[in-house]
């Protein structure tokens, strides 16, 4: 079940060629995306999913996307949709064809895969990778592009395809200062008593939507939260550890390069306490 | 004036679309590519250019390329272009449609733009900008997939696009220890008396193919060659400063970070020597 909608609201057949061989995705990469998770019908962080759209397309210097018509193609692809609870909303907006100068919209009603789940429940075993940039670059090198969501993620499979090699199934990224970067999909959290932490944009990395509502629920539940650099080695000595993503939700690491994290019924109450959080606010 | 061909060799019309959606090419950015110059209708380094597809390929953990059925495939293209003495013919191999594990592959002869030729003989204003990479990452960091040319060229896209905001037209990466490492789709080559010199590709970068065809012939003229790190101050006081690529092949770069560079009559015909030099190989 997918259903495949252009940014007009035309449904067309996914299973169709769509795309010229000359579109900039399919030569350069070049082009930017959004993955929203949406439950019942209803989409999670829309609003925020198409203001971080809009920041990626503004620092790839593209036209800004349209957000209304974003809106009613989204909720095209809601209506159509017939593949049970959950849907992953891929919204993907190409620089399109060579010299055109028009971009390629279109969003994907996606279903979320049992792997998903899987991990979602089962936690994950995660390998810290270099990614090979100093944590002050973004403010000084921005055509490096160190924080939009673009097409461009060759890296980012390459990095979770060098975990499975190594028995793990998840990346943590990490600068050359040693301190932690992200996920390759996703944001990394932590727990030190009763304060969320998080790495800070500034750092390169993508600003989290899930991060950031989880944040606010937790704000809202009386928690302290704190973005600010996290040093690899505070990885080992937390109350929690998750990588957080749009579909994927809250995820538990359970192992940290080839190591069993600390496990008790205190962090597993923490977890599902931050999961109940979470998810409250879209009750 | 284009031709499409897929690595069948069938011919297929390259306005109609050909990639679906969920190709990783427009997905993720996940494949390779090659570009080939072809003049009257003969390509340049075919097989060079063909093992460096392989690589980048290997690189990617992609399946192997069937190399004879591409070389039918660029015959294809050849055979059918109407276009001009000059023609680019690019490769371009996708990991396919995501979950069906079969690459998408597919060959393109495009025209050279009026706006390469002009480059190509009126040479380069050319900045220096961070790759943000330290050159010795290469080796420790694989997942970083430095040195394999994959289809995620968005950075390199916005290089260029920060370089024309600046008032130039291209742009030499530069390494965190001040060396020099490449163009985002050339190879730097400078002319020290009569040595040429180039980064070595352990730093991260691409394997140039006609900085390799150009070396090779050098040689057979009895220049010496080395590749080897270059640092940045090197730049500035040369007797020759070029970006090679494939189709706009050896380019002088006559302005460096907004100041113009030395010029003469003996630079000059240093520039034509080194050009006729390349070109003897291909008659």
């Amino acid at each position: 079940m997918t259903v495949l909608a252009l940014l007009d609201g035309t449904i067309v057949d996914h299973t169709a060629p769509l795309l010229r061989v000359d579109d900039l995705a399919v030569q350069r990469g070049d082009g930017v995306f959004e993955t929203i998770m949406v439950v019942d019908g209803r989409p999670r962080e829309l609003g925020p999913h198409l203001d971080r759209l809009a920041r990626s397309a503004a620092l790839l210097d593209m036209p800004p996307p349209d957000l209304a018509a974003w809106e009613r193609c989204a909720q095209v692809v809601l209506d159509a949709w017939r593949g049970g609870r959950e849907m992953a909303l891929k919204l993907v907006y190409s620089r399109g064809v060579e010299g055109e100068g028009r971009p390629t919209a279109f969003a994907m009603g996606l279903p979320v895969g049992p792997e998903t789940i899987r991990k979602r429940n089962e936690g994950l075993s995660v390998i810290t990778l270099e990614r090979g940039y100093a944590a002050d670059l973004q403010e000084r090198a921005p055509w490096l592009l160190l924080g939009a969501k673009t097409l461009s993620y060759a890296v980012n499979m390459a990095a979770l395809r060098h975990a499975e090699r190594n028995d793990a199934q998840e990346v943590i990224f990490t600068a050359t200062d040693g301190t932690v970067l992200e996920g390759p999909t996703s944001t990394v959290v932590i727990a030190q008593g009763r304060t969320l932490r998080t790495p800070p944009p500034s750092s390169g990395i993508l600003p989290g939507t899930t991060q950031g509502a989880l944040f606010r629920a937790a704000e809202a539940a009386g928690w302290n939260t704190k973005v600010e650099p996290l040093r690899i080695e505070e990885l080992w000595d937390t109350d929690g550890l998750w990588l957080v993503s749009s579909v994927r939700l809250i995820t538990r690491v359970h192992t940290l390069d080839g190591k069993t994290l600390p496990d008790d019924e205190q962090r597993a109450a923490l977890h599902r306490e931050i999961t109940e959080l979470f998810e409250s606010q879209y009750v």
